[in-house]
């Protein structure tokens, strides 16, 4: 017997009283019988999950300290792409531990997302400056996937070359993970990469059509050196050139951007983010402003808005993969945007002063412990380094295990080289106990002494002379007091899940527990480096292992890999792993996807990158896969066929009837089912794609399984697969890789870390720990029931565009305004950015249908949520209803001028410089009574769009352009 | 060498060239020839303060964690007051983890306190349902002194048998510190207690006069009983009763006010406060409406604003202390207000249906606990209990050792009983073992069948059969995601450190750092209850002994205890060991204290609950002490004289330069100094009060050592001794009392728990840590720099009324409004609601002058928030100069009507309802630019106090009362 409050009833939103109103309303007597009308009963789920028993809160919680305590803590100083740094205590409190945050969506419509697109910005003028390089992004998914998209980014870039069938070479000295994980994406897509070791006097002349090259600088084992000959010997060749660097290290280097670099990437996790296993971790890429179009991933940028203040906004949003779909820069959706925005402010934190200091501290300690090692008659292998000493050791075996038991974790090199990577926390007795292991002498250390000038890089002449975080945002604020305001400031600004409901189609936007969420900042979970010794990681071996056992159950596949970081890596991982099981097979002419046009371009875009061509199957009338189309695909492409991408429920919102017809036709064609796990949120416990037909799935555990969203990432993706599909899991990208020809025994690594974003899955754990079988299945019920009574209150007067043969949606509905827009002009845009001044955030636009918002409340909303929203599209609708009345026009409309800032509808000047005298302040600004006791006002107007496209600035614009004058005093 | 960034410069506000630009517009070179020149040479602190060496804030928190690490946590099964509870995740992460609700201060602005004000309406609600009567307050300090205070207004309530010398009896059954506690305030209070036990046939006519009876029910060894006829036999009697009782035990038992009773007390703790080694607890207490405006502490009731609508504030408060000074009800001030806030919402979380679930969970398992041990042969104390069962044993000590080691710590009631109070998280597994342990005899248990009407409560007739918590705040929050949102929607109507300067002169509303706050959630100092074996309290117990030992080097004091947990409890204790030491040389005759007209009303009040008389002495012109009036009441009542309180630098924000002298004098009179330490913020390092003359002090943890004002409290007052009154400092409380006449040999408790507000320390314990000698000794010069900068550049605008002989004021200054209030009409009232609309929270209004301001900026705010703040008051000059122009009159001056809401400047009737014509919407919600990009908005328009005191309400009003319509659509 639980002996304290179950967990279920405070995930679920509506009450039993509510939820009884709600289902009489709808015409049913329990959730069960609603789920049950909606799903085909063909693929039906007969059994219970079989998960263990729910847990209630604290003893999840108990759950959770136990695998942390399996855990155990030593000074991590393995490097090899993570780095020990100190989470400012104001950053951790404020911003990861703060649902203001944590539970933001990502910042696609900009006016309500002010303050985290300005916190991306300092991120992405932070990567400029310490790059050199004029545009930055923000962000990618990891280091090694940042080499990787940097490899096909040089592809794109140096299009002749490698239309030609030209290389790209890749450093030996990259990190382990970074090549392994670049290989496996530059086969997928076909581009020729070598791992070369890039000498000094490299002849990069020798290769013909050279597309380019990746430099690591510093090393993997450390080894720092001027790299602008060898940049400018290879631009010679024709190539572009990336530097892998570390953002710490360039704080004192001179930049990639200086030395002649077109690409620059890197990890900023040492920039105050914990090593959490692995990740997740904010990875960074810079480039020319050549390359600004083609690059991959999200760039925020400056625009301004309708009064012409200047307001943020994510940039060329043309090149991502929701709008090019096959044809993107990238498939990457969900980034790292709280991990980029904890970046940023660590560096707004420290500003240029600070970082200085650290990256002083922490080269000098390093170049301490290299002098003292060498006076001790050891052996470097490099004499120029940032943080990171490389030392021969006799006995290898012993010289580790006496670290461990002196507390300090050190890298196995290989079997006669050990690499210690000196952190931020690292103390000058840290640096003695150091020496006394590896030397077995003593060394006094005394660090204050060194001036970097006159150390090893100094002497190398890799010193940067320029000025970096120049900005005031990065010189102005020193105390915690400054930071705990300017960080409330810009979390006010944002309407996350905290105050509203976020009812975005395909996102689900459901609750981030707070006791999910505690786990995530302990130290034992989040301080454990991703290398390791097993034995200091099995409390997140044991919770990993036993996630993936769960979520096997959840969706009745055979084997569940966590280790994609986001959804877009997962669809990767499960097409390569369909690509690879043909090829093993010698189908090696399968090589075409079957995609539904209504499919998320996210889908296309992996194809692509996963070396597949792409066809497009039609959709029927009422929304399902027109199979008359499909069958046509089938005859058509026959052999060719590699397999079929589809989401179920469909992103119409509807449980198609035909699925397990449609998955028996591609089978039948010798094709793989792959199921995207999007809209999992309306199966779990109700069926099971692994059941029903899917030999692949992809989840979105930041959807269904509670990881929040962060403002755009972290993201966790698991691949899912059937049996016959287990070998081409992804593999462990710090292995060697297999020399010689693939046989295709193992699956290749899509992450740079094994476990991907492990520091989240303690979420996603304690959710299904607390749910349980029955409490997951009556949250996807419940997720029914709410879509379905948001569609039928409104139907009226936004019909829903879809509904299965029962008349009910599923967990979604996509409201169809094109008829409104025919008679008004007012367009779903309009109505999104209307929806702001009623305090909520707009659902889904024009996805996966132009001029349609596509609705999802999950199952955590209530009745009385649910009741505001409707009230407010009720309102709108009437609003639109004076447009077709012709009372006003639309360009004249409160729904065109919409979202009214607290200024515009107090001004003196409000008929003449915002209304036109065409509606009224109160109506602008509280249409609804309810508004009296809450309101929201988003702190800009609405964004032009255009003018940011066309005036590319992707970095903290001057405090000047934010001028205001006093108004004159009445 | 520190190897990471020392927290001093995070801590002080001004950057190192923002200070240059001050100090020279001052004409000062250094921070420390500032304060040379204000602080007199004749008390400067000479030598360093000697603490160890600042540390790093990552250094505090492993020096933290090595303290946690030494506490042992088991189950805790103690009771005695203190008991086992499950704070809830999401009130633990968006209040006691949030800076929005932490850093707030006391609601005396209730404009800009709305949230924190319905938080503690929701607390007063939750106690009057469960205690049945109609009012009550928010909230005491403890259990122990929540007796005290009842024991109090019993004798104010029933004044003429309290004249006529009437005693009060203490039910035995009370929990030991409330028996001590208040018998030591009582004596001091001259109010004759006794304490008996009260059997069901008590004869209480045989007392004469009685004034009151104290019933505990439960008692503190568990018993319940029908309390109803001993009620009525006690007012039959003439007495009022008091009940203390169980907020929990309460849920299910006959209400206290049904019962006949005029008070109930007890502590919130249970309801979602963790054990905190003692405290904070927010205690409570209920009262008749007869005796509302008898009551202590601070009552929220409802009036309504300017627009008719529905508003919290403080009601009565001519009750307290700081207005009634020494005929106040109560010399509290800082109370518990976040402890009640939590308590509270863990009500509104829970619900009614809730609570009697985990309230039934409770009894159960007690029961279970007491039949298993009752058929194993042990014989219980008591038949009908609620959570708590006392048993015989017979080897008391191998039982409670083996109950420890199986991970259960119960009470050693005495030589033969055991005592085992069930918490929330108590399972049926853990009274299986129990049984095991207690009895040897193996017992299945499964407490899911007992039905609480059909166990010994409903046997014994007092389970209660009215409804609780009917409210619908009680009723409509069940998910978590509306529960966040919630909190969020208070949080964000209410103004605190988070967003804005709070220059509240004497509150020293400086910067709580996000790392001295999260050692206070972490289980390892937050389980530990108060009475565990001292060997599991290791890392507490050291702790606070180092940190005794660093106030004594700060204060120059030879003793300090932490016990006080609030600066009134700190006087309080000061003063009884003034007294006691008089006493205790047989100087019975000294019973009168000299206080400064310029006081804290508190000094007064403390005085009065001391025992003392107070003789008022009179401030110079310049605001100095009287000399001439000081020698003249020294010499009238000479051998009366116990002692003098004063405040250095004195309350009008100046260092007296005489204070020396006037420390001399009273010595010579045979007087005792007690230096009030409330503005001790700006001696730290420069000045030591128990150098200079001090014998005794109280320190404020919760303004100088950054303990968060919590919107209220918590507090800790640590009382500091000279050598010679050592001996009085609080002992004790859980201590038996000392049997016949005191020999003064020991102090007297004064808090419920040994180290009072223990939970809290580790606050104070890191910023002293973290700072070192230097870092405090430059705060309080920059605290002097920062202040000295706003007096001066508002000296043509609001003149500082007093300064020192060099024309610098200390930390504070007094900004004189009396001229233009003269000459315009507009009070500092006024000015205080107008600061809301340019984002501000007023200075401390009126104290202790009069139509003045006070100013304390303290060190922790930058240039920049200093110049917005000038800023803002050299624009409401503005304001007021028009009114002394003539173009407005005071009464239709925007200074009048604000502050404004949002609504309030967006009417479309904004001219007729809102400003009559004679100020702009711009004026009123944007006088200076820089609120365009951060604007706060009160919830509500300016509340009408006296409409609230004539119209007492404090419960929650009833939803109606908010009902706005929805306006017409224009």
């Amino acid at each position: 017997m639980a002996h304290t409050a179950p967990f279920v009833p405070r995930h679920i939103g509506p009450q039993a009283d509510e939820l009884q109103e709600m289902l009489s309303y709808l015409g049913y007597d329990s959730s069960k019988a609603l789920a049950d009308d909606a799903l085909p009963s063909s693929i039906q789920q007969q059994g219970p999950i079989g998960l263990p028993d729910a847990l209630n809160e604290q003893d999840t919680l108990a759950a959770l300290r136990a695998f942390a305590d399996k855990n155990v803590q030593k000074k991590q100083l393995i490097g090899n792409g993570y780095y020990d740094t100190i989470t400012p205590a104001v950053i951790r409190r404020n911003v990861t531990e703060n649902p203001g945050w944590y539970t933001a969506y990502t910042p696609y419509q900009p006016e309500i997302s002010q303050g985290r697109l300005e916190a991306l910005l300092n991120f992405q003028t932070m990567v400029q400056d310490l790059t050199g390089l004029p545009v930055a992004g923000a962000s990618l998914l990891d280091e090694a996937t940042a080499v990787a998209e940097a490899v096909q980014l040089m592809a794109r870039g140096n299009a002749k070359a490698a239309k030609k069938g030209g290389v790209v070479l890749l450093d030996s000295e990259l990190h382990q993970q970074n090549i392994t994980v670049t290989v496996a994406r530059a086969e997928a897509a076909d581009i020729p990469v070598e791992v070369v070791e890039i000498a000094d006097d490299c002849d990069f002349s020798a290769y013909e059509n050279l597309v380019g090259v990746v430099i690591s600088n510093p090393g993997t084992t450390g080894r720092v050196r001027d790299i602008a000959p060898l940049i400018a010997a290879a631009k010679d060749a024709g190539a572009l050139v990336t530097v892998a660097c570390d953002p710490l290290a360039q704080v004192l280097l001179a930049s990639p951007g200086s030395q002649g670099a077109d690409v620059a990437v890197g990890s900023a996790q040492r920039f105050g983010v914990p090593l959490f296993f692995g990740g997740p971790h904010a990875a960074f890429m810079a480039c020319t402003n050549k390359l600004e179009r083609k690059m991959p991933g999200r760039i925020v940028g400056v625009s301004k808005d309708a009064e012409g203040t200047p307001a943020y906004r994510l940039a060329l949003q043309t090149r991502e993969q929701h709008i090019r779909r096959e044809k993107a820069t990238s498939n990457i959706c969900t980034a790292q945007a709280l991990l980029a925005v904890m970046a940023g402010f660590y560096a707004v934190w420290h500003g240029p002063e600070g970082l200085r200091r650290i990256a002083a501290e922490v080269h000098g300690r390093a170049v301490a412990l290299g002098v003292a090692l060498s006076e001790a008659g050891l052996a470097l292998a490099h004499d120029v380094f940032f943080d990171t000493v490389t030392v021969k050791v006799d006995e290898i075996d012993a010289v580790l295990s006496a670290a461990v038991d002196a507390g300090y974790n050190l890298r196995r090199v290989n079997d006669e080289f050990v690499g210690i990577s000196v952190g931020e926390s690292t103390t000058d007795a840290d640096i003695a106990e150091l020496v006394e292991i590896l030397s077995g002498q003593s060394a006094s250390i005394d660090t204050a002494a060194l001036d970097v000038a006159d150390g090893p890089l100094g002497e190398a002449q890799v010193l940067r002379d320029d000025e970096i975080l120049t900005h005031p945002i990065f010189n102005t604020i020193t105390s915690e007091t400054q930071m705990m305001r300017y960080l409330r400031k810009l979390a006010d600004r944002d309407l996350a899940l905290d105050r509203t409901m976020i009812p975005l189609g395909s996102c689900t936007m459901k609750l981030n527990a707070a006791v999910s969420m505690e786990p995530v900042t302990w130290p034992e979970f989040a301080g454990i480096h991703p290398h390791v010794p097993e034995d200091q990681a099995q409390g997140w071996l044991e919770l990993i292992a036993d996630l993936e056992e769960r979520l096997e159950k959840i969706t009745g596949y055979a084997k569940v890999s966590v280790q994609p970081n986001a959804g877009s890596q997962g669809e990767f991982a499960g097409l390569l792993a369909i690509h690879r099981y043909h090829l093993s097979r010698g189908d090696d002419q399968r090589n075409l996807v079957l995609i539904p046009a209504s499919a998320h371009g996210t889908n296309a875009a992996s194809a692509a990158l996963a070396g597949l061509g792409v066809v497009a199957v039609k959709n029927a009338e009422d929304g399902s896969i027109d199979l008359a189309d499909l069958d046509a695909k089938l005859e058509k492409h026959g052999e060719n066929i590699a397999g079929i991408m589809i989401t179920y429920p469909s992103t119409h919102g509807v449980y198609e009837e035909q699925v397990r017809e449609v998955c028996q036709k591609i089978h039948d064609a010798g094709g793989q089912v792959y199921i995207d796990g999007a809209n999992l949120n309306a199966l779990v416990g109700l069926a099971q794609p692994g059941e029903f037909g899917g030999d692949v799935s992809h989840l979105n555990l930041h959807k269904t399984f509670t990881i929040p969203h962060g403002g755009g990432g972290p993201g966790v993706g698991p691949v899912c697969v059937a049996e016959h599909l287990i070998p081409f899991l992804p593999s462990d990208p710090s292995a060697d890789l297999i020399e010689g020809e693939d046989d295709y025994s193992t699956g290749q690594p899509v992450s740079a870390a094994r476990y991907g974003s492990a520091g989240v899955l303690p979420i996603t754990w304690s959710y299904i720990a607390m749910m349980g079988d029955e409490g997951l299945t009556e949250a996807s019920r419940i997720a029914l029931v709410n879509a379905n009574y948001v569609s039928r209150k409104l139907e009226n007067f936004f019909p829903t565009l879809y509904k299965g043969d029962t008349g009910l949606v599923a967990h979604e509905c996509i409201l169809d305004l094109r008829e409104l827009t025919k008679k008004s002009g007012i367009t779903a845009a309009d109505v999104s950015k209307r929806l702001m001044d009623y305090g909520f955030h707009a659902p889904t636009l024009a996805f996966p249908v132009a001029g349609t918002l596509m609705v999802e409340p999950t199952e955590s909303e209530d009745k009385g949520e649910l009741d505001r929203f409707i009230e407010a599209m009720v309102s709108i609708h009437g609003e639109i209803q004076q447009v077709i009345d012709g009372k006003v026009s639309a360009e004249e409309s409160v729904l065109r001028h919409a979202p009214f800032t607290a200024y515009s509808v107090t001004r003196d000047d409000f008929e003449e410089a915002v209304s036109g005298g065409k509606f009224s302040r109160s109506q602008a600004a509280f249409p609804v009574a309810g508004l009296r006791t809450t309101k929201y006002f988003p702190p800009v107007r609405r964004i032009d769009d255009a003018y940011g496209d066309r005036n590319l600035m992707c970095t903290c614009p001057p405090i000047e352009a934010f001028e205001t004058e006093t108004p004159d005093e009445a």
